[in-house]
């Protein structure tokens, strides 16, 4: 394996997602490699950490690189066993976790899926989020607006839906969202039942070749998908949120994550 | 403030997103004490440092408690200015990045969202692979099931919808989700268009009671939520399963998380 490459294993002995995330936005920084992820999730026996153990130490000899380890694993044992190996170790339990059960005088309870758990209030919000995003996804339903955190609006296939499930199943918001379409360009007013929630609408624009070219994959050299038509739906729809005073924001250059987290700033929806 | 509770202040200057999911894996696991956070993204500024800073003192003196902050921020100067807090720090950026420029032999460039950055291929296949969910969600289209990666099976309201759109946004993989109704039970047959992915399905149940709860919420006092309906339609796709070789996890006790990671040891897809 050439320098350019490096293996990671995301050792965890509950879902491996924290160290994963971790991981991720790390190693996303170091231009110039290209990191392979090997993942062992619910790793909590001495046989599946002798397995992990012999799998480093294997790469270890067959890459002639060292491997990462990104882990947190809270039985002592089942830890020093994997710290034997040929890698590199980045060790969540071992940096945070003690200091932190002495800085809050209380103790670590390693539970599995603890954060996430369904007897967590927390859990049914999300969940309730979510089903509120799908059933508001693309203006199938004004039942229940007013109950939403934040509508997003913008032309067909400007990024709503995805960021309105980023931000339910991240954050735990109600965002629905609602199209802007030529229908509403030729009348030239805001689709009427939006108008009571101007408060929470926010909008999202593209660059029209983005758009051209993400609605050509759907629907190829239709009158929906040619460039200017793009064109025309973008310009319009940025007229129309100018003049209601509706702030927006170019997805074209910004990931769903950011784009959430913007969002969040903007309505005042982060504290 | 009681000792039971505790300000969580998150500073990133990016999203925030990697520090956010660090904390809540690091902190739901110490029981009894409630945190509450506050976030701090995109913090690339001596301005936004200083009010940060001036933020953590407030709230050491108005709790009398030490807040503790979750941060990475590349700038030493801005970093210093946050380190100068009452607070108790975790730092991301101290602890693991510049050890791991060491190690790579490369330098840690910070760019904002980068790991999530739309100019990379992964960041197309994660939006396919929600377009892909979306389309396939509770059996409405069956033209492209060849190309997923699992097909869900499991009664109305069991978490295949959540579990599909986590597994895609998440992971980038194709995730598909088809119900089992009573016409299925009655037949006593799986829906025919799933006979040929049989290698892809599996299958989530849950345990009546819970069935009846969500259902009801839904539509409250109708046969499909009555207690014995549920009852009925659990059993049925349970055994409907067993004899065609399904295998299925339980959602009740599980997070979405780990039902996800699991859902891919399962069928080899994480590595």
């Amino acid at each position: 394996m050439d320098a350019s490459k490096r293996t990671v294993i995301y050792v965890s002995d509950g879902t491996g997602i924290t160290v994963e995330t971790l991981g991720h936005g790390l190693l996303a920084q170091f231009d110039g490699i290209e990191f392979r992820a090997i993942r062992f999730p619910f790793l909590d026996t001495m046989d599946k950490a002798q397995e992990c153990l012999s799998r480093i130490n294997e790469l270890y000899e067959s890459e002639g690189v060292t491997p990462i380890v990104i882990m947190t694993v809270t039985n002592k044992e089942i830890s020093a066993l994997i710290h034997l190996g040929q890698a590199y170790f980045i060790d969540l339990f071992d940096s945070f976790i003690a200091p932190l059960e002495e800085q809050l005088g209380a103790r670590y309870s390693r539970a599995v899926g603890r954060s996430h758990s369904q007897a967590h209030p927390q859990y049914d919000k999300r969940i309730a989020a979510m089903n509120f995003a799908l059933a508001h996804d693309d203006g199938v339903s004004d039942a229940d607006l007013k109950s939403a955190d934040i509508i997003l609006v913008g032309v067909s296939r400007s990024g709503k839906t995805p960021t309105s499930l980023y931000l339910s199943l991240q954050f735990s918001l109600k965002a629905a969202n609602y199209p802007l379409i030529p229908e509403d360009f030729e009348r030239n007013e805001l689709p009427s039942r939006l108008l009571q929630y101007r408060s929470k609408l926010f909008g999202l624009t593209i660059a029209p070749e983005q758009l051209h070219r993400i609605r050509n994959e759907r629907r190829p050299n239709s009158k929906y998908s040619s460039l200017e038509n793009c064109r025309y739906e973008v310009a319009a729809a940025e007229r129309m949120m100018r003049r209601e005073g509706i702030k927006w924001f170019e997805t074209t250059s910004r990931s769903i994550e950011e784009l959430a987290v913007q969002l969040m700033q903007e309505l005042n929806l982060d504290h």
